[in-house]
């Protein structure tokens, strides 16, 4: 597999004017995809959009999914709030006028709705369709530290749109039989995309989700996972949990709507991983060794090469 | 309209590595679109290839057209020739091996035939369809002075690609009563490239063909253009002349079929003028005036407002 794991420089494109907005490095976006449904992209959106405004980083979380799960367990409701993501991407709307505050107020959320699905076939003959969100993202991109796309469970024009804007990609799968069944179309997509549009998008890392310990398969599928995956599988494991699944109702994370619960503490380490991660990339930017745990793009290919 | 008239800086965009194949300056591209059929965009292509290779350019000439009539008036069999642009397309072939000599040597041409319209179709769903031609052609890039693509005769995905690899359009133009019908899709098609992928993307000029002058229409359509376009409009106009229509089927540039033809004659003077334009505007862009004729850009906006 020819596409890295983790961006060298996450967070260090520029956009065509960096000092226009008056804020430093332009956000690092990470795209949470996956095309199958159900193996918590949604959950894992919204609450490492949480757990990294906790580390106080100034977070956008998009909405890229028709179902509008994450704008719900954002607090907003997705058959009100107007503009949403389908106005943007139509043309209709600019990136501003479509963020809006979340209801527990500690991230932005661009929202989406049904209507995305409907844009989604007005964009089939669109000149430079894969690019809408690259190009709008442009504009708010100094004003936040890290930018969550949560993707659709497709690998269709809204997930193309959410990989060329972003620079890593975080894989969500469940440590299940079939896991690892189907993933070889996103690597496919994810190569494409570098191969045409974006040369610099990357896995970022692969996280285990729903995992519950006393369950003997999901142990062993969580080893075959290590194997495969080695260091781009994030430590952090995050458990298969009730609070998770209730948060959303009540239109908010897990982390706001019970901090102690597993699931929301899971979300927390997790974050804190990918903080230190995208540090350790900077670091290996700046030309500093890395701090540790992640080794630089060219030992990770000789290392899968060996 | 927003669309500057010139590249400021043709020939500038760079290579990913500049230096990888030893030449300077990448070449300069350039399409030449409009979506009416007949207006002369083959002709133009041709001999212009031929009238800039006259000029000790090297030149690179795309058949974009399924017709392949630019592969025709090059020497080549387009029923026998391969791989072709099609192949290029569908990932099949590399851009060097596509690329073939003209019969009469002095350009080099990529050639096309009725496998390109198969090739479009099958692009419908692929990812980054519109930066094929752009992302091929970093390849060769450093080998030539210009690349002059003949665009077929609609807004397709085949254009847009065209559109998306060029720094200038050329436009051609028949003086006659509906020529500037139809135009402004042309203009749309060129301001969505502009807006989403290719900022670069200018007129380069607008070129009247098919000219004849003891008809009085054909002089007042002309007049029109040069009150519509101005600046834009090419100071050479090409006439309409039998040795331009027989050239093809000889497999030749009018150039090199009937040199002393008025036809010939004309692409001479008008390579001239687009060597220029393109001399002008390095000097532009090296921070000296222009040597005149061809305005900066910023003058041309503010002359365009007042």
């Amino acid at each position: 597999m020819s596409i890295p794991m983790c961006p060298e420089q996450i967070g260090s494109r520029q956009t065509a004017n960096p000092k226009e907005h008056g804020h430093g490095r332009p956000a690092s976006v990470l795209a949470i995809a996956n095309q199958k449904g159900g193996v918590g992209k949604t959950t894992t959106a919204v609450n490492l959009a949480a757990g990294m405004a906790l580390g106080d980083k100034r977070v956008l979380l998009i909405d890229f999914d028709p179902q509008g799960n994450a704008t719900t367990a954002s607090g907003l409701d997705k058959r009100e709030i107007r503009p949403t993501a389908a106005e943007l991407l139509l043309g209709e709307a600019g990136i501003e006028a479509c963020i809006h505050a979340s209801h527990s107020g500690d991230f932005d959320i661009l929202p989406a709705n049904g209507d995305l699905t409907a844009a989604e076939v007005r964009l089939v003959s669109r000149i430079g369709r894969e690019m809408i969100l690259r190009n709008a993202l442009q504009a708010v991109r100094e004003r936040y530290d890290v930018v969550i796309i949560d993707c659709p469970p497709a690998l269709n024009i809204l997930t193309v749109n959410a990989l060329v804007a972003a620079r890593g990609v975080i894989v969500p799968m469940q440590c299940e039989y079939y896991s690892l069944e189907g993933l070889s179309a996103l690597m496919s997509t994810i190569e494409q995309v570098r191969d045409s549009v974006n040369s610099e998008l990357a896995i970022f890392g692969v996280l285990r989700t729903m995992y519950d310990g006393r369950n003997r398969l999901t142990q062993d599928v969580s080893q075959q996972l290590e194997t495969h995956f080695g260091r781009r599988l994030f430590q952090t494991i995050i458990p298969r949990n009730v609070r998770l699944a209730e948060a959303p109702s009540h239109g908010l994370s897990a982390l706001a709507y019970d901090p102690a619960s597993t699931g929301a503490q899971a979300y927390v380490q997790m974050a804190q991983e990918v903080m230190e991660r995208m540090m350790e990339l900077a670091a290996c930017v700046a030309g500093r060794p890395p701090l540790g745990g992640v080794s630089t793009l060219d030992e990770r290919k000789a290392g899968e090469r060996g």
